[in-house]
């Protein structure tokens, strides 16, 4: 028989939730993420949401912050908790099964490796490129939390020596500050043609690249460079079989692929040359898909 | 019952051996490596080595080349093999023991964690500054192999824009260009007190910098911050516990440290500023020291 588990991806507004049996998605639904009074009602309502749609054998959780290897959540801001959480234990002791926990960018390559595409392949790095730059690193098959909680932390790999503005971590000239949806905003703001436009989106430059603006083409060059230098970094250290690209920047499809795949082939090493590059397929859901798969791992 | 096993380091000029009893080393020896004749007689010679010594349980071999996960080396110049050789299968075959195979600088690695520098840990990024820059990446106490034999391959990873020279890669402005000893004696050839002084060594250099000379200071502070830069970026991707710097420039002592722990910090994501910077302690022997445990490994 198929064991049951629950994967429980916890965000800043929304909690997602999914019932797996065995490899089968059974049920989908979300509550929202109570991050008042420091975040002390989350937990609890995931345990009550997660009784009263079932009985897992296991609990994966994603959130967004650090995860130790030992599964201890570091404050994190976005959920209003501003201490270390010790949230398998407590969510665990709660429900009575296994909780396992990590980050939910790690969780979004696990699940894409999964179920997404990644599926084959046991050794991915994904790229989640949204307001910031997540990474997630799995390795075979086991997401590489780190001894920290940073493993996968690749938005703040240094890239650039002469940046004058910080990143949000403190440091300067971090790759997130170049290839985030707010990074390219602040490249395509080079040019004269978007100077002004404070309302910028990444997605308004994207669709000016695909109708052949020039302004536009050059920002999205200059972008798919600097992160395709970072990922021939990522591949000269730890050497996937592929590369995952997903978050909501990923919507704007495979135009992202023509400014990304040909700039790594010049800067990587030459024995990761070849490494494929392709969009996520999971979109908002690799999230549980990864928490299962994480949970199920463990059973 | 302990297991008996024997690590078999293959360099370009020697290959040396060792045979444990499980944690204990009880005898070591070496044999040239005979490269004539694009290599053919190495594993001959070693076999016969192995058997007139003693009789293991199982083989670990470390070689100066890329390895795939599946144990299969890629054409190694170092050893006069122009194409890819399976080891594990035709040394296994002929033992008649299981034999293990893996990249040096990952063996190395593997060795300072187990009886080295790197003791108590279980996830290490080891430095290897000798002609080049090698690079060995034990996560969870396994090796980091990489898909394509090229994890760890630090040496590559892309650090400088505007580099005109070029790397024995092929690319330009790869890390081992500022950092290996080579790379720092380039470094200090900028400097008027050195520019021609084509016999110049790292040695002397780290010489000068424990004398107080100025020049020699100067291209070691550059040396710190260049190779710290890519030790911050090597955190952001795999967060080890601990950092260990090892190879021939490694014997100029403490003094590296201070040059490069304080630029660390600097450069780090907040999460791994913290992350130990030690001195590898095992010299020359921590590739059979390696070997031996990815033999034990395996048994």
């Amino acid at each position: 028989m198929n064991k049951r588990v629950c994967g429980v991806d916890i965000g800043g507004t929304t909690v997602k939730l999914a019932l797996f049996d065995g490899e089968t998605l059974l049920d989908k639904w979300e509550i929202p993420t109570r991050t008042e009074n420091r975040g002390s009602a989350i937990l609890q309502d995931v345990a009550q949401s997660v009784r009263d749609h079932c009985s897992p054998d296991a609990v994966g959780v994603g959130v967004p912050g650090p995860v130790s290897e030992s599964g201890i959540v570091s404050s994190t801001a976005n959920l209003g908790w501003d201490s270390p959480v010790d949230l398998s234990g407590t969510l665990g002791e709660t429900l009575g099964v296994p909780v396992v926990t990590a980050n939910d960018a790690n969780v979004a390559a696990l699940g894409e490796m999964w179920h997404g595409a990644g599926r084959g392949h046991d050794s991915i790095v994904m790229l989640t490129l949204g307001t910031g730059l997540g990474g997630g690193v799995v390795i075979r098959g086991e997401i590489l939390a780190g001894a920290n909680g940073a493993g996968g932390e690749i938005g703040h790999i240094h890239i650039d020596d002469d940046e004058k503005d910080f990143c949000g971590c403190g440091n300067q000239g971090c790759l997130e500050q170049y290839v985030s949806a707010t990074g390219m905003v602040r490249l395509a703001r080079k040019h004269a043609v978007y100077r002004d436009r404070s309302d910028l989106t990444a997605r308004e430059v994207w669709d000016a690249v695909k109708a052949g603006e020039g302004a536009a083409i050059e920002t999205a060059s200059v972008w798919g460079r600097i992160l395709a230098k970072g990922m021939a970094i990522i591949a000269a250290v730890v050497d996937p079989e592929l590369f995952v690209i997903g978050g909501g920047m990923s919507k704007a499809g495979p135009v992202i692929l023509d400014y990304l795949t040909a700039a790594y082939r010049q800067y990587a090493y030459r024995a990761t040359k070849d490494t494929g590059i392709v969009l996520a397929t999971l979109g908002n859901d690799a999230g549980v898909y990864g928490c299962a798969k994480l949970a199920l791992d463990r059973l």
